[in-house]
This record gives C-alpha cells, sequence and structure tokens, in this order.
C-alpha cells in the first residue's frame, strides 16, 4: 500500500485533472473548511501547474458558524453578506472554475435551533442565489470531492477509535476515487467512457418504464417523455468537460410523475434530518406513494411526504451496477455524494432538468405532462442489490434485460 | 501567571473592544493565516458577542502564495482577483469593520526571485487601490494586532528552540498589549487617555522645532507650519474611535522637510530589507540627510536614500517614553508595530496627511512649503533612550523640557 501523502497526492491530481479539468489561464475557487489544509495545498499546487491564473482559497470554519448561532443576535442570523456572494458569482461570470470540499461535520448543528438555522439558511440561499443558478446551470467546469473529517468518521465507524476511523474513511475516499490502482487518470477516463456508452445505449432504447424486481420489490417505474439519461462528466456552458462528482457511478434518468406502480423495498439504510430510516417500503399508484412503512423511523418519512405534493413523487431513477467501488466498501457513509453510487436508486421529490429534452423550450404544463416533477426535496433512496433485476420496457410492451443479478448485461458489440 | 488560553482570550476581548472597537449590526472583515485560527476563533466569538451582524474571516495561506511563485505561470504573477478586492472594498464602503492579525513569516520570500516579487506586488497594489484608499483613509474603524508565528519567533530568538521561541514571543505580545494586567480594557482606556493628554499638551505648545540631545546626538527637528500631533486612538469617518495599532505608545508628527539640522545616531539596530543595519549615524542639513554612516549595512542605506528626493528628508517625528511596555521588554522584533513602539524615532521619507491641519484644502505647493514630504518610502528608525532628552523650542526660541532622560516631564496640573 502506497504511503498516506502519496495518494493524497494522487486525489489531487485527479481533483484538478479529472474533476474540475482546470483550463490553462483560468482560475479556481476552491472552499475548504481549514482542516482541510493538506489536501488544499496540493490541489493549489496542482493548479498552477495546469496554469491557473489564480486560485483563491475560501476557508470556512465550523468553529465560527457555531459562534454565530451561539452567540450571534437575531440580526446576525436574518444576515448573509451579499458582498461576498455577489464577489462568487462575479468571479464564475469571469470564467473561473470551482472547486467544493467536502469533510463537513454531518451533526454540527444538532444541538442547534432548528428555527435560527431555518433563519439562516434562507439568509444564505437568498444572498447565494446568483451562485446557485450558475453553477447548477452548468455554466462553468466544477467539481465535489470528499475530506474525511474525525466527526464524519466516527458517524461511520462508530465501533472504532478516531485515529482508526480516519484511516477506514480516507481508505474508503482513497479506494472509491481510484486512487487505488496504477494509473488513476487513465482508470476515470475509461470509466467515464464506460458510463457514456451505457448512457448512449439507454438513450437509444427509448424504454417507456423500467421494471424494478427483487425481495419485497416489483417496481414500474414509467420514464417522463422525451427523457435523457445522464452521468459522468459533462460539459458546461463554457465548454470545458467536467466531472461533477468524484466518485460517481450512476446514470440517471427522469421518471414519469405520474406513472409509476407497485411495491418497493430499501436496500440500505436512508440517513435523513440526523436519524436513520430502516427496512423502508413504499407503494406507489400512479406516481404518487399511497402506502409507506419503515421499520424505523416511519414518522419522520411520513413528514417528509408532506412537504408539498411533488414530495410523494419521484425526480430520479438511477442504476448503478453492484461491482461499483462504492459498493464494494459495503459502508454507509451517511453523505450522498458517496451513498448513491453504491446502489441503484430513486429519488423522491425535485427532478433534474437535464433528463428531459426541451426542457427550456417547454411551458410549465407541458414540462408536467411529459412527466417533470417538482419539490422542495429531492432525497435519493437505494433500492438496487445484487438480487436486484432491471429490465427496460419499450412502448409496445416488450421486456429487455438491462440489469441481472445487481450487474450491467453486456452491451451487443457494435 | 495566568494559563496561555486564558490571556489568549483577553487578547480577543480588547482586539475586539479596544482595537477595533466594533458596534452593534456592524460587520466585521479579518484577515488571517491558517496558522493564527485559535485567536480568530476567540475574536469571532467576541465580536458576535458585541452584536456582530457577521464576521467573514479572509483566510490566507503562505503555502498557497508560495505555490504561486513556485508554480504559477507569467500570467499568475501579473494577475490579482479584481473580483476579491472590489468585494472587500465594498464591504467597507457599507459599513464593514477591518482587522488585521499579523504574524507572517518576515522570511517567506527569502528565496524567490524579487523580479517576480515586483510583478505580483504591482497587480496586487492596483487591484487593492480601493481598499487602501479607505483604510488610509480611514472610512471605517480598523485595527492590526499580532500573531506569533515560529519563523517570526525563531528570527527574534535564534538562540532558543521554536517552542521557547514561541513562548517568549508570545509573552511579549501579551505584555506589550497590557494583558499582564488586572483589567486590560481599563488599562488601555487610562493609556490611551494620557496619550490624548499629552497630544492636547503639545499642540497647544505649537513648538516650532524639537531638539534631541544625547550620545551622538544633537539635532534639531523643525516642525511643519501647521502641525498636528496624534496617536493612540482616532475617529474614523464613520464615526467610531479605534485603535488603529495594538499596542501603541507614540505620540507623533510632521517634520517640516527643510528645517532638520544636527547629527542623530540610531539607539537601535534597523531591519531593512533582509538586512540588520547597525550603529548608524546620519547628519542633516536644510532638512536633507547629507551624511550617512553605519558601521554594518551603509550600502543599503544609502540605497535607501536613492529612492527619491523625499527619502533623504523626514516624514515623521514621534516621542516614545523609555518606560513604554514595548521598550522594557528589551527585544528587537524586526517588526515596526512593535519595535516604533519601543522608543522616540524619525521615519525618512512620507508624511502622513492627519499630521497637518487643513492638508485637504491645501495646494501641493502650500503643502511642500509648509513642510510636508512625499517619498515612496517610510522607514521609521529609533533614536530615544533613556540617555536622550528632548525639548521643544517655541517660535520666538525659548527652550523647554518635554523629555528627561528617556521620559516625559510631568504635565503642569489643570
Ligand atoms: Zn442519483
Ligand atoms: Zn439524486
Ligand atoms: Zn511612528
Ligand atoms: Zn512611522
Amino acid at each position: 500500500m502506497e504511503h498516506f501523502e502519496a495518494r493524497l497526492q494522487k486525489l489531487a491530481e485527479i481533483t484538478v485533472k479529472i474533476g474540475v479539468n482546470l483550463q490553462p489561464e483560468q482560475e479556481l475557487i476552491i472552499t475548504a473548511n481549514l482542516n482541510e489544509a493538506g489536501l488544499v495545498r496540493r490541489i493549489v499546487a496542482e493548479a498552477y501547474k495546469a496554469g491557473a491564473k489564480n486560485v483563491a482559497v475560501m476557508y470556512g470554519d465550523e468553529q465560527n458558524v457555531l459562534a454565530r448561532y451561539r452567540y450571534g443576535s437575531q440580526r446576525a442570523l436574518e444576515y448573509a453578506p451579499g458582498w461576498y456572494m455577489d464577489a462568487i458569482a462575479r468571479a464564475h461570470q469571469e470564467g473561473a472554475a470551482r472547486l467544493a470540499i467536502y469533510g463537513d461535520n454531518p451533526a454540527l448543528l444538532k444541538d442547534v435551533d432548528p428555527e435560527k438555522i431555518a433563519i439562516h439558511s434562507r439568509a444564505q440561499a437568498q444572498a447565494g442565489h446568483r451562485i446557485s443558478e450558475l453553477i447548477s446551470g452548468f455554466a462553468v467546469n466544477w467539481s465535489i470531492v470528499s475530506h474525511a473529517s474525525p466527526e464524519w468518521a466516527k458517524l461511520v465507524f462508530p465501533q472504532l477509535d478516531e485515529v482508526q476511523a480516519m484511516e477506514r474513511l480516507w481508505e474508503a475516499i482513497f479506494q472509491t476515487s481510484r486512487i487505488n490502482t496504477a494509473d488513476p487518470i487513465a482508470a476515470w477516463q475509461a470509466h467515464d467512457a464506460e458510463l457514456q456508452t451505457r448512457i448512449r445505449w439507454l438513450n437509444a432504447k427509448r424504454y417507456a418504464a423500467l421494471h424494478f424486481r427483487g425481495p419485497g420489490t416489483d417496481l414500474q417505474v414509467g420514464l417522463a417523455e422525451g427523457h435523457l439519461w445522464a452521468g459522468g462528466s459533462g460539459v458546461a456552458k463554457n465548454g470545458v468537460r467536467c466531472l461533477p462528482n468524484l466518485p460517481t457511478e450512476e446514470v440517471f434518468t427522469m421518471p414519469h410523475r405520474e406513472r409509476v406502480e407497485g411495491w418497493v423495498s430499501a436496500t440500505k439504510p436512508l440517513s435523513l434530518r440526523g436519524q436513520v430510516l430502516e427496512g423502508i417500503r413504499v407503494r406507489f399508484e400512479a406516481g404518487q406513494a399511497v402506502e409507506v412503512q419503515a421499520r424505523q423511523g416511519q414518522e419522520v418519512l411520513e413528514k417528509l411526504l408532506e412537504t408539498d405534493e411533488g414530495a410523494r413523487r419521484l425526480g430520479e431513477v438511477a442504476l448503478v451496477p453492484h461491482s461499483s467501488p462504492v459498493a464494494q466498501t459495503g459502508i454507509l457513509f451517511y453523505n450522498s455524494l458517496l451513498d448513491e453510487n453504491a446502489a441503484s436508486h430513486i429519488a423522491l421529490g425535485r427532478a433534474y432538468v437535464e433528463n428531459l429534452e426541451g426542457f427550456e423550450g417547454a411551458s410549465e404544463a407541458e414540462r408536467r405532462a411529459r412527466g417533470y416533477n417538482q419539490s422542495l426535496i429531492h432525497v435519493d433512496w437505494m433500492i438496487g442489490s445484487d438480487q436486484v433485476e432491471v429490465d427496460g420496457i419499450s412502448s409496445d410492451g416488450r421486456s429487455e434485460p438491462i440489469m441481472r443479478s445487481g450487474e450491467w448485461v453486456a452491451l451487443p458489440s457494435s
């Protein structure tokens, strides 16, 4: 096994070259926590080597976030700095790429009054509205990578001490980031090429529905009319191809909001609002979740579905083979950046615009008629395993195998 | 002796309450290095307790500065982020106070090509022009405090190991910041009141000149016509009184650029451009340094004086009693924030506009005629000690004692 520092260095390299794909003369904005400086410094050096004209690291500190909630006035809760958010938005408009390093303490705010969190989150969302639009509108190349933190590691490995837990979590991050291969950059290029081939194949099929079968599951997921499959790398509006999530294993598309039928059982626990939900079973009828069960956390699940009308319907269906490196770790990460790459999944709530052909040109009513679902929530939950089969159902009702024993069927050689 | 953490906490308190004097509902921008998070976190908490609506910590990392010089392209040297600098300027225009924490590695750039440093410094100065104007124009309340760093500590205490050197430097920072007193806030209020009383007394005197006498020194420093004494706290244009330097011990005013006569000997070594100058002696004639000697570093001193016409003339004369806490440490800090508060001093080069009555309304020619000196440099050097006497010379030629054996004479009771 390679030395930790050598693998951190490789992670920095694939982050700059594969994740962000930073271009010569481009600027890079990095958001990170103070305790992530070891990785950040390596990324900064790689970015300058790649020709960055500037690397701006915007360090945050979770202790200062807590200080605001603990000591701040009502005005401090209601305020978010427009001068700061507008500056980041301006930088992206001027062409800066973006990298987020994710290693937050998942339980940071567990003792903070939820009302305070809601007030400040709203202020931040308003002040950061232009940034969100630019990033979700894919104006520039961007990426997110994971970084182990002590609190996160202890949540994932509660039976280990902090040092061991950190080691295990880093090991998992390196493994799922393909750092443990001989040539990680080549590995990512090959993997992305496979994802793009699979996407082209699925897009050509134009299935009307997917059929999931397994223990406790017999679910038909109708697909939106004009649905598009997506996944892996994408080309931002500035013309740069990047890999927004590192790692990424899924290919995903848009379900039809009114065409989901049958029973489905979750294959993994779901971490939601600080609770772990287990043994989830849901029955869909005409796209709507009409029966909901959970061995643990049923109330939280029911509250979630009451958020709005779209919360009871699906916004995403994603296919991930059981052999994916994330699945192979066997770890529940309590972090959707990793967990949603461990198994095929569906998401309650909001759909992604990139999964509907001609979304921009279509009216609200037309989008809805074609199957687009809107909601304040988007919650992924895992329904795939090595015991789940997936078929594609064509518009004339024929059924074709897509996944068997949790793995992709072989593509016809072209 | 109090525990380190308790004293760091007191330093945070006086920084917010005495240094910045942060107002309720005001925003605070802090610039700091990554390794200063311990003090910064305490300051952030104090700022929120004082009613800050937001505390934005802009962390820098010296390793990333080096990465730019080491790996960056020519374009990276020539570029500074306008979007970032403009955002800080906007924040100050919207009322944000500013705090700088100084703990830089003084030798950080010692192996970097000076040409590269010059190119990037120019780009930064241009991009940061609005910020400089706002801060030097005293648009908002601001302050600077010191923070020990390993490299700085080893420079000050080369004979100690790093841990001991850090301890000694922190000890000196606490002592000179009056943290070791029973009530530091009261101590600073009393000290500032004394400075203000001394300033009122000197301003009422309207001396034509100061006369310094001591070993190797017999120097007459004519004062600018309409000179004003300043020091300690000041009121920013937003109406908030603050203490821009912490610690501060000096009262200072503007010499007349053409009225300095005689010999003066430095009482301490001068750290300049990475070299230590010792045994400096200079003779002034009609305001100009006409003879220059240094036992060590004479060449550096001569180069300095060749910068421009104003570099041979004085821009500041400052009085500091030998009993000042900074002088009492007996330490040479290689940092003018501390060193210039250790002894009476004069500065070659640029004068301060706040030291001339009606500066804004006066023409260039008028300012000059009244004694204002302009230059690209401003270099303070120490000429006071417990053996130096200072007299004030009134316009009719009478002489009155100001300092005896390095201490202020008693003020007449009013
Ligand atoms: Zn997904
Ligand atoms: Zn999702
Ligand atoms: Zn001074
Ligand atoms: Zn000075």
